[in-house]
Formats: structure tokens, sequence, C-alpha cells
């Protein structure tokens, strides 16, 4: 199991604290997976530098936003 | 945590402006991977010319359109 | 801001229009990205003839044509 | 526009033919891309025969058919 | 159209058995694309000895699982 | 049919617990394809080390989350 002292909560003041959320939480799927973080500081730039990797990113994020903004009913009122 | 003046919110005025903004979301989810504004526009080119890269682009924005329609509650009156 | 006189609105007709909707807002996801009209045209045979382009093509349509279809209340009544 | 005399209906008697349609669908969404039909009944065996693009087949199959089982009401009575 | 005494229905008695379901609906995505029963026989080792293809296939279970699961209502009560 | 004591509920505790239980049903989801564990155990390092790879695992913990995410309805109270 993961323990980890992060997501206290899925709901945020804004559309633009929860789109960081995601981008957090995109970023928490890779290391779930990849444990050692000094191996990711150097994997980083590879993927941040790959245009095919960039995109993939930008979708994992986009799904996540997609759950975020139904937790948070669309910031409506 | 990203803290950018953008996304004030999710509602738009018509189909169309909610599907650029899905298209805004698409590029900023590259752009917080990858924070380095003159490699993007180095890369941009890169991506926008391969074919595989495109088509998952498009799937990307696809992702973010579900969610602001979603969110505009598909624009029925 | 993209600005173009296309996507009116979500809902259609029927099923199939509704599929054919999908099929345009995939294509407007790559138009985004690759603004040169004539480079697309030139590029579009290519990912028409490779198999995995196809069917990422076709998965972003199936995502699309999710959208569109709840903006219909899956066309009932 | 797709002008075609299929998909007159999301709705299907069972589960199992609403699997059948979102096979259908899944190549439809090639289909629109590669209009040439003896070019695709070529390439089917590639892709067919590819491991890598035969589970991207069965994601869009899956996406269909989650758009599907949302229309039939999951089937419920 | 795919005719098989499969999936007579969405729902189960436990989310386990959900999940089982998943992963039998993406085998039977690949299954309707690659007819040959031997041919999938001989390529399954391919894809289940591959890490890419390996994290794909889980992906489209992902996605059965969540429209069995929202069929079945969560298994709440 | 895969048959194994886990995943009893869909209900968890927090958000933290729920991302937790994501991970393993992506990680469940590699494991129901590959079913040698020396396999998967030897295996594991390559994806955990390849950029593209771990963008995708991201990708489907994103998707399982947001199952979990409607199944707990978003751990409103």
């Amino acid at each position: 199991m993961v323990q980890a002292p992060w997501l206290p909560s899925l709901i945020t003041a804004t559309p633009r604290e929860g789109f960081a959320l995601a981008v957090t939480l995109s970023q928490k799927g890779v290391a779930t997976t990849q444990l050692d973080v000094e191996f990711r500081r150097a994997q980083r730039p590879e993927y941040a530098e790959d245009a095919d990797s960039l995109v993939t990113v930008s979708h994992v994020i986009a799904t996540h936003f997609q759950t975020i903004v139904a937790a948070n009913d669309y910031w409506r009122e």
C-alpha cells in the first residue's frame, strides 16, 4: 500500500488548482512504479524532451482533471 | 503547484469556445512537464509533423472536450 | 483561440449524424495542432496507411462519439 | 459528412449484441479515415497480426462498449 | 455480427468477479479482430512478454472494469 | 475466471487509499495476462525504466482512480 501525506482531498478552490492537482496525480502515478527518486530525476528530462511522451503525459493529466472536475461539481457555485 | 492566470472557469458560451478551451488545456498539459518555453517552441513543429503524435494530441483534446462539455451541461438552454 | 464557423451544436438528429460529427471533431483536433492545410493534406495519406495510426484515429472518434451520445441523451425519444 | 445506412440505433436487446455493435463502430472508425475498401482489406491482416495493434483495437471496442452499455441503461430490466 | 454464448449479463456478485469479467471482455476484443484461435494462442506469449503491450492490456481491462463497476452500481448494498 | 482473495470492495476511507487501490488494480491487470510471477518480477524493472511505459502505467492508474473515486462518491461526507 502506498502511504504518503499527500492527497487529503480532491476538492480545490478553483479550476486552476484542480488542474495543478491533476498534474500532481499524474506524476504520482509514475512515482508509484518507479520508486527510485534519483532515477526519476534523471529520467524526467528524457520524457520531457520526447514529443510522444510529452503528449501522453498530457493525456494522463486530462484523465485526472476529468475526475477532479467531477469531484468539484465543476466549481458551479 | 502550478500557478497561472489562466482557466478562470470551465464555462464557455458556445461548443466552439469549449473546443478551443480543450485545445488550450491539452497544450497546458504539455507545458507543465516541459517548462522551457524555448524548447517547446522548437519541439512543437516536431510533433506537429509526426502523424502518430498529431493523432494522440487529438485524443487529449477529445478527453478535455468531454470534461468541458459536461461542465457546460451540453450547452442545452 | 480557435475561431471557426463550425460546431454550432452537439445535437444531431440521429446516431449516424452523431458519429459523423465525432469524425469531424477528431479531424479538427489534428487541424488545431497542424495549421498548415497543405501539409495535412500531404500527411493524411500517411496515417491513413499506417495500421497503428488508423486504429488510434478510431479511438479518438470513439471518445468524441461518447461525448456526443451523452449530449443527445442517447437519442431516446 | 459520413452517410451510411448503418447505426439506426444504439439500443440492442442484449449485452452480447451491444458488444457486437461496439466492434462494428470500432471498424467504422477505421473506415472513415481509410476510405479505400481494397486497401483496408489488404491491411486488416497486418494489424490483426501485430500484437500492439490488436490490443489497441480492443481498447477502442472497450470505449464504444462503454457508450453502448450506458445507452442501454445496462440492460437492467 | 459476433454471436457467442458468452456475456449473458454485466451483473456480477462481487468486485472480484467484475474484474474477471473485464479481463474476459478485453480478451474478447482481441478475439473479434483476430479470429484464428491458433494464431492468437501463438501470439499471446508475444504480448505477454512485451512490457508495453502488457501495460496496454491493463488499460483495456481498466476501461471495461469502469463499465462493469457502473453496471453493478459499485456493488453498494 | 480469475479467483483471488483481493478486492473485497471498492470503498476506501480516504482519497489516498483510493489511489493506492488504483495502483493495485493496474498491477493486477498486468498480472492476469502474464501469470508467471518470476517473469513479471524480472520484467518490472524493464518498464519501470522506460519513460514511455512509465507514463502509460500512470494512465492506467488514472483510469482506475476515476472508477474508485466515483465508487466512493468523491469521499464527500
